[in-house]
């Protein structure tokens, strides 16, 4: 259909959308490309992006919600009427149905599952009882499984009739189980080239095949296709039963997302990605809920100086320094925090090696102290030509680098032991550690010399 | 061989240097996986990994060196002589290559590729001339092509000449050249099943195929996996010509590589990845690097209070209050900033939608700067029971969150369009004008009301 060209994307959708042209959006829709779709849809109101789900045949209004991002899709899924979401539910691959249903309220999950085609849901229900970030959770169950009896003119057979189903599959390997349903091996699909007809898979198979347990999670999976150079493996429930198969480019998503969760979690969005899309009290809440704790963090802080008001009045100029010392060893500290993160995704250390990260890390703090002490010590002693003034704002800031940048590196170890998540949880408890620390260095130490400040 | 299991990895990796058992360690190496070889090797002493590297037989140290983080790899190769570096670096895939030697010193790689097999070094110094995170940098040169005369007999009989060589392949699709080695189809591999001996591909194969340019982003690609679901993708040069496939994992591997420099930006590690095996002052002067600009930054913001003395002097309780507005500035916008960052990879918003982030951040900024002005406005208020000093600290706090939060929002979207790192500039960026505006909006306010105070 023609459209003017200076248009914004959502402008056509939303032109198309009131004039109820279904196929025309479907078009529109599938030359846009999912970033541009998502973007198009961030933009609609509510109203329309309603209409414009329930316009689509539910296979197009799919491909939507595979196109948008996991906290869009949940947007667009709840304000459906659960009929209607789940058709559109219906058309989706088994492991993005449990990812999505999982995303939701439990309520509103359930209302969908009862709605769905009763096979799809009892599927998507197994599915949905993996962790999210196990294998379990992260397997597709689109893949190709035969009985250790079947011929390879069988398979070839049902690889011919199933054509353009199998042509979505990721088929690099034929999945062999027995009578029940266990696997016993695998086969490459290429070696169907070179066997004969009339061969049955128990001959050709390689046997002992590699598998891992649904219970596996990332970390596992990440060291496994570390280890061994395959595109997918299967996992197995406990009892050996073959139950899906894992894809290297999906353990690879999965740990993409989880890097995301810790940007993040690292700035301080929690309960999940926030898009400019969702309603303003949604977002205000949500980030309001991590800053209130960090409020009542920081007048813990505060309550340090609050003590030393006295010598604070007696020696003015050390106010200037207090959020300079803050700030700094809040920024050395929260270096160490990240490498510590680092090192624990990669296996580099354990949770209990404190030992050495302590040392490892106090000794960069204490070089690091050092040069930045003597560098705020020194602008300190020349801007008030107090040598004094000097060594309390150096000395203090030297000190507290190195607790700082020693305690990041230890936190994340400390929070992972006691299964936090360091990504949302370090930054404020370091900030309240660093900064009532770094405040009693600076204004004790002044309290003592106070006459020659 | 046997080990007293109390002792650690590296410890026997250690005594298997010192005995120059090769095969033992060989075979240690192999079982003990991929993430905790690295671990161990973080262990050993510069001598020992070196003596590691040169007693192993190259293809066995090119799997030690394929099994470490990227950070490690470049350790381990540049500490060894350029002709063993070169043997070991000989074994390995070819985007594998090409990332390592892009990764060291342009002297050191240069060295290596002299030491090199001739035909080996040619391919890497091509891919070298690709963008790390283009098609180019990401695709592999381990793929099936054949000329579109071939017979479906000719690639079966190829295809069990070369079962060992192409068992490593990730192979889907066949791609199909013409004389001047231009893509001309690709055939899924599974089509050979059904097709007749004598046919040639050129009867068989999907014409105009898929690809993407050598230079496509990071971001083309994820778009382009977005859209088609396919496990991978051609990769043509200016002339057409068939250079390399470009595989979805492989895709989603950068992304995530992407994301992990992303958090380390954001957390003020500059330079690459910081392993704590690294001598401590290339760590410390790295960290350094970025804490001094921080330190200026810090001063800057520090002559606001110095300018308003007289103020504080007079009115002491406010000092308490500034490090406290600081930081919770800081994490307002830097929950902005987390959120822009976002969505813009993506593909949300564009650099140039500067308005409607500036509004929906805004909204945004206001509500949660009433609830914590009027929070500390109220603490501050009941602690010296001076409903001035609630006034003056909640306004101020009020009135920067809005600045935190709108300025948080717009400057990742501003550092894009300077071609500047979003994650790397915006925390100092932020903190500067956040504390700068900050401590103007409270000691401006008391200076007006000082006898009030």
């Amino acid at each position: 259909m023609p459209t003017d060209t200076n248009e914004a994307p959502w402008e056509v959708v939303e032109q198309l959308v009131a004039s109820r042209d279904a196929a025309g959006l479907s078009d529109y829709l599938d030359d846009l490309g999912p970033s541009e779709t998502a973007r198009a849809i961030s933009r609609l109101d509510e109203t329309c992006r309603n209409d414009l789900l329930i316009l689509l045949d539910p296979r197009d209004a799919a491909e939507v919600i595979e196109d948008v991002s996991d906290a869009q899709a949940v947007e667009l899924i709840e304000d459906l009427p659960a009929d209607r979401a789940a058709s559109i539910v219906d058309q989706m691959p088994s492991d993005e149905q449990a990812d999505l249903l999982g995303d939701l309220d439990e309520e509103d999950a359930e209302e969908i599952l009862r709605e769905m085609t009763p096979d799809e849901a009892r599927t998507v229900r197994v599915l949905m009882t993996y962790e999210p970030d196990s294998a379990g959770g992260i397997m597709v169950t689109e893949y190709l499984r035969y009985g250790q009896n079947a011929t390879v003119e069988d398979v070839t057979r049902d690889l011919a009739q199933h054509r353009e189903q199998y042509a979505r599959y990721d088929i690099q390997y034929i999945y062999v189980i027995d009578d029940a349903s266990r696997l016993v091996g695998v086969l490459p699909l290429r070696e169907l080239l070179f066997a004969p007809h009339a061969a049955p898979l128990r001959e050709l198979m390689i046997t002992d095949p590699l598998s891992v347990p649904a219970t596996a999670s990332l970390e596992d999976l990440e060291n496994f296709f570390d280890q061994y150079d395959l595109f997918g493996v299967s996992v197995v429930d406990a009892g050996r039963q073959l139950v899906g198969v894992v894809l290297r480019s999906d353990v690879e998503e999965a740990a993409a997302d989880r890097t995301t969760r810790q940007v993040l979690g690292l700035s301080g969005i929690v309960g999940g990605e926030e898009l400019r899309s969702m309603p303003v009290m949604v977002r205000s809440g949500r980030r309001l809920s991590w800053l209130s704790i960090n409020v009542v963090l920081n007048l813990v802080a505060a309550g340090v100086i609050a003590a030393y008001q006295d010598t604070l009045e007696a020696a003015i100029a050390l106010a200037v320094f207090l959020p300079m010392i803050s700030d700094m060893s809040g920024c050395s500290g929260n270096q160490a925090v990240a490498v510590s993160m680092r090192e624990l995704t990669l296996g580099l250390i354990r949770p209990n090696e404190l030992l050495r990260v302590m040392l490892k890390e106090a000794s960069v703090g204490l070089i690091n102290g050092i040069a930045l002490g003597l560098l705020l010590g020194g602008l300190a002693m020349l801007w008030k030509s107090n040598p004094w003034l000097g060594v309390v704002v150096g000395g203090a800031l030297a000190v507290n680098t190195v607790v700082a940048v020693t305690m990041g590196g230890l936190l994340p170890l400390l929070l992972k032991r006691l299964r936090l998540d360091p990504a949302l949880v370090s930054g404020p408890i370091l900030t309240t550690i660093t900064d009532m620390c770094g405040f009693f260095i600076v204004l004790s130490m002044a309290t003592t010399m106070i006459e020659k400040l």
